[in-house]
């Protein structure tokens, strides 16, 4: 049976956002990382009151649940997030290794709000040379060298 | 005319990636925020070290170059970087309003060293129910209340 998620859960992390917008802390998003029905770690965003451009609800979430445990895998973890998440935050979710999302408002609703989301969304559909940040490969030879040393390493921990 | 690139970043940032792996703190990836041709921040991977899975070089760059000029606008700023983004640090560089993106490698060469960054772009282009991490949405209408708060509120600073 595929994960089913607990409401409650959900209920707390739109809560936390609310109160992060009354508390004039950062944006209206908040995030739980719940496993085996406990929470491990619940944030919300706070990009402009740390000056971190990447402190959305979930990364903040994410980062802390990570610390609590002590590992750089949430494997078996669930993210609860009070709205949908930006490309930034899924793609976040899938390094953490997170078995399932469940989020409340839209990336549409974001949108309404006068969040990016959903036009990030768009940009990540179309091919690089189309997209609005542009972005350019060079050195691509030179750059392998990293990777090399990689596999060639004896010390390195996958992740 | 276009922003125009210094291959002499991209060379320090490939530097820093290799060196990251013989000191087995981290993946093979690195990166710099250059602003006006002087080095605002530099970074390697720290996933690891630092069990934090957005411990990215790009994001941990881009958090490093934030707190060093205190602000969450890294506006006018660009990104040099070993290895082309993942979703989650190009979406981090759109957050953190960067001007350009240099990088190195391509996703192509990073999936060849076991990374998932090419799988992770072909999940983005994929629709939501096809993707890899199940995501579901639920409670939408209570989770406008967020959103209502911060378009109501007079303590709000956009970002």
């Amino acid at each position: 049976m595929p994960p089913q998620p607990n409401p409650d859960f959900l209920r707390r992390a739109i809560a936390l956002a609310t109160q992060n917008v009354i508390d004039g802390l950062g944006g209206p998003f908040a995030a739980l990382i719940v496993r085996d029905g406990q929470v491990i770690a619940e944030a919300a965003n706070s990009v402009t009151a740390t000056c971190d451009p990447t402190a959305h609800g979930e990364v903040n979430a994410i980062r802390a649940a990570a610390r609590a445990l002590g590992t750089f895998s949430l494997a078996g973890c669930e993210l609860y997030t009070s709205c949908e998440p930006c490309p930034m935050c899924l793609a976040a979710a899938h390094w953490a290794r997170l078995s399932a999302v469940w989020y409340g408002a839209s990336a549409a609703d974001a949108a309404r709000a006068g969040f990016d989301d959903a036009f990030l969304y768009e940009e990540f559909r179309r091919e690089p040379a189309a997209r609005s940040l542009p972005a350019r490969q060079l050195l691509g030879d030179e750059a392998w060298e990293s990777f090399a040393a990689w596999l060639a390493s004896p010390l390195k921990v996958d992740y």
